[in-house]
């Protein structure tokens, strides 16, 4: 209620079509502090966007349009927000894709691309690291359509701000090179809030944020307190609100006319401001031809026919490559003919090798490294900030978007990929050094839980080819998803070209390798250890008579979603199945009778040494199949896949 | 060598006794920057520590002392670091941990605790949220005992700093409440560093940063460039490097004995001062009887005899409870037995449940909100600050510690409790609304992939107690832990009390709750969902005559410690194992033959509707049951716990 006032100044002047939310050129708006959704939900039924009353009344009710945060899905909401901090920063990557369309796209008289982000984020989202990270880098880059309103409300669930969060939040925002407007009572001071808009609008080289004290439950009795921050109001209290504005008590979801009328103005200006960008697209697209066929192009979300045929292809003749480095040719080979790719890096470009030769820095102008149009990012030291921003920049439409950092270190943006993954981004995470495999750094760098953890996530994709082949493979399906995010782990150390790979095979996200007709054992592997699944398996034949095949599992996801005749194709019955991943073991029952990982965290030292020291050698791999040879000598063994339900 | 300057005069002012690394009240230092981990082991070295010239020698070598990052483990290291951001937080939590034990212990003439926390961080600190999250409050909390060295270099590994970190780092630090004194030539100003701690210790109100601007590598031919980020110095640059600071060009790890000579009054001194400190304590204890008994019995890590009396018990005749709020009972119980517990909450205190009555929060006196000798922490919205602290605080020594959030946004601070693990601070993580059972919040703050995460991290403990005895289980091993953090997953619903739980029982991580004599099926499950398979195996037997013993496994790791008799003999062979749990199915392959879970997001509303929704109720689970037994009928059926190796 604190809000209300500054939330109609701001959609009041916001430009929208609420007949098609999808419009690139509208306004975005973006409710960090999702928890405030009712607020949302209102302003969405208010301004004429898919939202009846009824589905006011079913709020957080299941399968509602209104559930208790808001979701991406649902018209008119640009993001899911709720986890703290994550909407400021998609607001930053949305403001960002704006920057980059505008300076792509836009030419004399054809201003193709001019909207604004706005945002509003309280104090929850100001305390939370992600936030200050993409700010941080907001400020740095210039952002000046970037309009975010700071709920300085003094309020969060322990009670009074005072406890914990005594910063200078101006002070602060002003270090990080934003423009800071106060506007002291929020609650009252209308006419304060559209000036603020107007003036933030004229500052031409820095984001704004419009700090707007206010009294959360403005109105209520309670007022003021954290008594009115997660509780519904009482029944008095409701009543003498409504008498306190002028509406009836006895009414509830009820709208008067002339809000409408008065709302219906905006709207019908959007739909005319639609009406005019759809009439200069047309004329844009006859000056224009190129640069028009590619933005629809990348608005369809469609890529070039043809576009895989400049994905790498590999044989067994070509030389041991480090899978990063596999990745970063395919991002040489793609960027041309993608320039909707989009990407970066956490402070790692020279280790992740995410920089395609010639890119461009996408800076401001006035920095002398780089403009808008170019399209690599300096995210900083900033993972979970790069996670969220991805977010917002695939959100924004017409972008496939990846960062780069170590596979250890994804774990720092998890609840931004956790978000990716829920709404859908298809949002891409080069990480290297994936493994052990990374040698001196040691156990602080080297993940062991990581692969677990996101292939636990639901609707996330985790790459970690084997060799070339399958790194083109991994790109195909991530770069073409549209509704999943994926995590590509790529390996430090060099990896042989396999016999018997290839990127339609692997992108199948598992198959048969190594075929062995009565195989007394298959071994399953991923990415650096598949080369070593396929020496053990030559070992074992020769030294003990034992015929092992091998299968490549580069992604579970993908795997998963193939018929269970493939799948059982490539794990049959009757054969013990002996997992190799030089990491944690959880996970693997699901595809394996006998699993060898590492359990434990890693050590520092040179690669070669670490992996055997670990026994990830021919000789370790080796005994233990052996041993799970002998294990299931007579026993009946069924498929893993072979399920009850 | 940058900082080689600083570190001589910090180092050279610090008190500490080398031969006894763990004295309470030594100054502490944490290189927050743990890559520049070669300038620490040196100064270990010089300083007299358990460091030899042959470990210098065998930097990053495999199982040496000089790992690539410092870790925690060795002499004269305080925490492990090398990720960026953390070091600086748990230097905060260090400082915390020291203002709390002065105001608990120290009276008039005995001075008990005043030890300094140092700390070096770079730009890649600065960069990363969690400093950011942390920082704010030590500002808040007006740590004055905290100096840390801004090491203003201007390079990352993606090369210049103004690349993407161009914010005003002094100005932000002063908005968090901090005292910045800039020494504007670290390279050579010794004289101004010792001046700026000297400054620094006069502050009463305020952490102090010493922004000392540098430059990386400073003396090679390679200065300022991040070409000496990550690489080693070409053997000419060395050569001319050692001729400009006046050493034999041809010798390496050499000493010259004047250093030794000069470092050692620093030496000596600290071995005085612990001479001192021991006299004061002696003195002190006569004075001061139970106070210096509490604390020497703080430092040991052992508990008060029978401490475990005050755990709450309970019997089915006990009311339905949430385990939040038998978290809140177990806490309330035990909080004036163990005054080495310190806790807090990350701004979900109502929620979490997570503070006694009676408790006095943490605060700077002047905030007239609590004192320093208060045990109750106000965290704000900062759950990896927190749990970087935590970390902090644990590696000070004479303390136990918890921070609650909800269990979805311990995955905000994956960073943090994944160093907790891999150091092994037992620290404890009080997570509520562990699952779908939390409602109308919704997909975004609904945990699927959480459980599955931690329990693939090595050396993590993941409680989900299904009833009171269970969570004081849980309690009871996670406070008595050395080495092992702990995850406490805690409903928001209510949960009975179950007929043949207890402490003993569950303190093994897994037992059997139900014995059914030829079972047909065992259903295994964690927390809310053990009452849930109570009742289903009760419906089973009465509506389809199908026998299912239940199995509680409210920790794995634990679980997996226990001897493979007693494991077997909860999972025996010969019955199919169904194992039920509301969230990823991800690692249960390996306790059970078929899963029932949720390999998808969850959804916003009632709790009982959004069960029912998934079909986690009785019917359920009784016909995946149902099916599993069928699946399995006449099939040899081995225990999962019986493995080849």
């Amino acid at each position: 209620m604190g809000l209300a006032p500054a939330a109609h100044v701001l959609y009041s002047q916001m430009r929208f079509n609420p007949k098609n939310p999808e419009w690139l050129n509208r306004d975005r708006f973006v409710l960090s502090n999702g928890h405030a959704c009712a607020l949302l939900y209102s302003l969405l039924h208010l301004f004429g966007y898919d939202f009846s009353l009824d589905d006011l009344r079913n709020f957080r009710q299941l399968n509602s349009k209104t559930p208790g945060h808001p979701e991406f899905e649902l018209p008119g909401v640009e993001v899911t927000t709720g986890p703290l901090g994550q909407g400021i920063c998609n607001a930053i990557g949305m403001a960002m894709a704006q920057a980059h369309i505008a300076a792509r796209f836009n030419k004399p008289n054809f201003e193709i691309s001019n909207n604004y982000t706005y945002c509003i984020f309280g104090d929850g989202c100001m305390m939370e690291g992600v936030a200050s990270e993409a700010m941080s880098l907001a400020g740095h880059l210039k952002l000046n359509k970037l309009i975010a309103f700071y709920d300085d409300n003094h309020i969060s669930i322990d009670g009074n701000t005072n406890c914990a969060f005594t910063e200078d939040v101006t002070q602060r925002l002003e270090a990080y090179g934003w423009n800071v407007i106060w506007v002291k009572d929020g609650n009252n001071d209308i006419e304060g809030v559209a000036k603020a808009i107007e003036q933030a609008k004229k500052v031409t080289d820095k984001p704004t944020c419009i700090r707007l004290t206010t009294t959360i439950g403005y109105g209520s009795l309670n007022e003021g307190t954290h008594g009115v921050h997660g509780s519904p109001l009482k029944p008095a209290d409701i009543k003498q609100l409504k008498e306190k504005w002028g509406f009836n008590p006895d009414e509830s979801f009820v709208v008067p006319q002339e809000v409408h009328d008065l709302y219906q103005k905006t709207i019908d200006s959007g739909i005319a401001a639609e009406q005019e960008w759809n009439a200069l697209f047309s004329k844009y697209a006859v000056q224009y031809p190129e640069e028009a066929a590619e933005l629809s192009r990348r608005i369809s979300g469609e890529f070039p026919a043809n576009w895989t045929s400049k994905l790498p292809v590999y044989t067994p003749a070509d030389a041991a490559v480090a899978s990063r480095k596999l990745s970063e040719i395919v991002i040489e080979s793609v960027h041309d003919t993608l320039p909707e790719l989009i990407g970066g890096s956490a402070d790692l470009t020279g280790s992740n090798l995410t920089r395609w030769k010639e890119a461009i820095d996408f800076q401001p102008p006035s920095t002398g490294l780089g403009t808008y149009a170019g399209r690599y990012i300096r995210y900083g030291v900033r993972e979970h900030g790069m996670g969220a921003i991805m977010n917002g920049i695939s959100a924004y439409g017409a972008f496939k978007t990846y960062g780069g950092t170590f596979l250890n270190f994804v774990s720092y943006a998890s609840g931004a990929l956790r978000l990716s993954a829920l709404s859908g981004h298809p949002v891409i995470w080069v990480a290297t050094h994936d493994s052990i495999g990374l040698g001196e750094d040691g156990p602080t760098h080297q993940p062991i839980e990581t692969l677990a953890h996101f292939r636990a996530l639901p609707n996330c994709m985790v790459w970690r080819p084997a060799d070339g082949n399958e790194t083109s493979a991994a790109y195909k399906q991530a770069l073409e998803s549209k509704h999943t995010p994926s995590v590509i782990a790529l390996s430090r150390q060099n990896l042989p070209q396999l016999e018997g790979s290839s990127i339609a095979k692997a992108s199948r996200g598992g198959y048969t390798l190594v075929e062995k007709a009565d195989a007394d054992i298959i071994l399953i592997s991923t990415g650096s250890e598949v080369s070593l699944a396929v020496e053990a398996s030559k070992f074992l034949e020769e030294t003990k008579g034992i015929k092992a095949g091998v299968v490549s599992l580069p992604d579970f996801h993908t795997f998963d979603q193939q018929s269970h005749d493939y799948r059982l194709s490539v794990l049959p019955d009757g054969v013990p199945i002996l997992s190799i991943e030089v990491m944690s073991t959880s996970g693997w029952a699901k595809y394996s009778h006998q699993q060898f990982g590492l359990d434990r965290f890693g050590a520092s030292g040179p690669a070669p040494k670490v992996y055997d020291f670990f026994e990830f050698n021919k000789e370790g791999v080796a005994s233990r199949a052996e041993k799970t040879v002998a294990f299931y000598k007579g026993k009946h063994v069924s498929s893993p896949l072979n399920k009850a339900f």
